[in-house]
């Protein structure tokens, strides 16, 4: 039987932080979760009240397990992960918050920070169903779309770490207003909230609207949820948002196969998740309207390890910081 | 004084195959270019004609030269760098063509075969302006759109070598048909043959069509020169099909910004010379609407080594290909 100190080190954490939830588990090193706990937060908690659920958390889950040997921590927005500071989480409503310090000190942790989706990208490529392959692209299409690119192997960063923001992909030139400056984003169309402002939209305008308003339990702004449910049950307003949903996350699927040429593209994400048509209508296209040579290498698979994809990551880049940090190579 | 064979090694051949024109350099070890030839080639000659131009081409060059040390030849189409194989090269007709070892044999020389853009990102990454930045991205808009991407101090590769169809990623959901199996792609609206075609449509359908046929020589199908040339002369429709294009070039570079964060966007190709609005609209574009941290990181420039970028890049490769056979490390 290994030492205590060295079974310690065995296990890692790995912590989700989203706008809503603080999903947390404890990670082997084969990338399996050995116990997981998970707890609402709200914004207005702020950057104190959140690490401070996050701490209790940890507390409860780590109980009758062996003490971690580092923290990995996933949030939905802009890091610096060379710092550990979340630069801008709007849905958090935090900028400039030293989380990675904040925590380190609490937990008495190595603490390594990464933005939600490039965590669950590394979760993808070394835990999950199409580890190891050296061309990969992960898309969420959640609240928001995003999502990381491994190319030739490796993860790309860009000249500032901002590399993978596919959710502000141009796909419809001079298209409808982002969150973000720009127009026609992809996320414009097919993120959780852009479906949202789209059935919102069509509500007002189209003769069908009061029926999709009834199907949405009366809601004037129904949730992306709200519209996915009701296209499920045959609403015939909410199918053909859904459809073209489908359709501008396909187009844009296709150009960035074409720009990339990967081996797989993981899709994930809630609005995913929803509506799963998004995935079959995504690898039609790929087939059918991608450069040969980049259809013929690529297959489009839905991401295999769900919500946990950021936590998983965010632990496994926790521990290779830590071996980093004590076997330097 | 080195002893001539090491001379001999110091030249390297560079030739630049495209649809109508076949443009040769004598490159040295900085990448400056020595001595310079070009002639006209047609499609109709085929592969064989096309080896033969190529070869008297080569032997008019060098005479008064040193002997080069190998040959890099880049083509419009796209290419097996690995085998030296033409697989698809549509302005020649060519399909399946073994250009690199018909000339390796003819010449007596390694020679080494790329795609064209993807020569000409090398050129630039290894002895352009932007020389060794780790984060780059190459747009020749021509007769096509096409491109390299340069990403943490590699050119990008994709699974099977194909990475860096920039032409082909889709700007605009369900737009215009593409000469590729997709709708919307960049190159459907900013490339020579999609501005023709355009403006062909334009013609027939615009009241302002027949002013513009005229400013184009009176042609029924006038080329991208023509508009260009129609809309700096002030032809008010020609101004608008160019502004038109202007605004999906910046569209397409401010998703290709977000994605993937370059330090440099470098724009190049015949299309851009004949009408230099496209870099600064490209430029307003990606300082106002791309995300603020790949914005700040980023420059918008003309590419610096113009129509010799093919030719100096594949100079490099064969360079770097020798230089590999040679002195393994």
């Amino acid at each position: 039987m290994p030492p205590p100190r060295a079974r310690t080190r065995s296990l890692v954490l790995g912590v989700d932080l989203g706008a809503t939830k603080v999903l947390a588990g404890l990670v082997d090193p084969s990338g399996r979760v050995v116990a997981t706990s998970d707890r609402r937060v709200h914004r207005n908690d702020g950057p104190k009240g959140v690490a401070a659920a996050v701490l209790s958390e940890v507390a409860a889950l780590t109980e009758g397990h062996e003490r971690p040997g580092a923290a990995g921590v996933a949030v939905a927005g802009q890091v610096d992960a060379a710092t550990g500071r979340v630069l801008y989480a709007p849905n958090l409503r935090w900028r400039m918050v030293p989380l990675g310090r904040v925590l380190a000190e609490a937990l008495r942790l190595p603490v390594r920070v990464e933005n939600d989706v490039r965590a669950a990208t590394w979760g993808e490529w070394k835990h999950g169903r199409s580890r190891g392959r050296s061309n990969l692209l992960c898309i969420y299409i959640g609240t928001g779309v995003g999502g990381g690119i491994v190319s030739d192997g490796r993860l790309l960063s860009g000249a500032v770490g901002a590399a993978g923001e596919i959710g502000h992909l141009t796909v419809v030139a001079g298209g409808r207003p982002c969150s973000c400056p720009n127009r026609g984003c992809f996320e414009a169309y097919a993120s959780g909230w852009a479906i949202a402002a789209r059935a919102a939209e069509a509500i007002r305008r189209d003769p069908r609207g009061p029926a999709l308003a009834a199907a949405c339990g009366g809601r004037p702004r129904p949730t992306a949820t709200d519209v996915t449910a009701a296209a499920r049950a045959g609403d015939r307003l909410a199918v053909e948002l859904m459809t073209e949903t489908e359709r501008y996350c396909a187009d844009g699927i296709v150009g960035l196969v074409n720009v990339l040429n990967p081996e797989r593209v993981l899709l994930g994400g809630g609005v995913l998740e929803g509506w799963p048509g998004i995935l079959r209508a995504a690898r039609e296209a790929v087939a059918a309207r991608c450069q040969p040579p980049a259809a013929r290498a690529v297959r489009v698979e839905r991401a295999s390890l769900g919500p946990m994809a950021s936590v998983i990551g965010a632990a496994w880049l926790a521990r290779a910081g830590a071996r980093r940090r004590t076997a330097p190579t």
